[in-house]
């Protein structure tokens, strides 16, 4: 499975976030995070997020899709990435 | 097609893209907009956020996928916009 994963936190708490999900996902952009996974390492993820964030506070979106060719993603104006830019 | 656009853009620029895209899109959460739209919506909101950006500053992604139904998201923590959590 394909995921793209969107954090929006505490800026304190952006530091911890990044580094741990650029072990386990490729680097987009900024907050964002893709990666081809298992399911189980879904299950880690999100396990693992949920002990790295305030819920009342911080959130993350993730959106999982049965394959990565069945996306598409355009960058306009600034690549912070671009290394990663093709899926 | 269904899109989902996440921008990062200045700060003093946020109110500009969100209130454009809401008039296009649905919002999820913060900077994320999602939608199904025609490819010729597509174009015309491509266009217009190239306009509203400045490319050496700002940034936006725009993902494409055949069909919503391709998709599923979830949100751990805090969900900003409850009322249109489901896709």
């Amino acid at each position: 499975m394909y995921v793209i994963v969107i954090y929006d936190v505490e800026s304190k708490k952006c530091n911890k976030l990044h580094k741990y999900l650029k072990r386990k996902l490729n680097w987009t952009q900024n907050s964002i995070f893709e990666g081809d996974i298992t399911k189980a390492e879904r299950v880690i993820i999100k396990n693992d997020l949920k002990k790295l964030i305030n819920p009342k506070e911080d959130s993350v979106i993730i959106y999982d899709l049965p394959d990565k060719r069945w996306i598409n993603r355009e960058i306009l104006g600034k690549e912070r990435n671009p290394h990663q830019n093709i899926i």
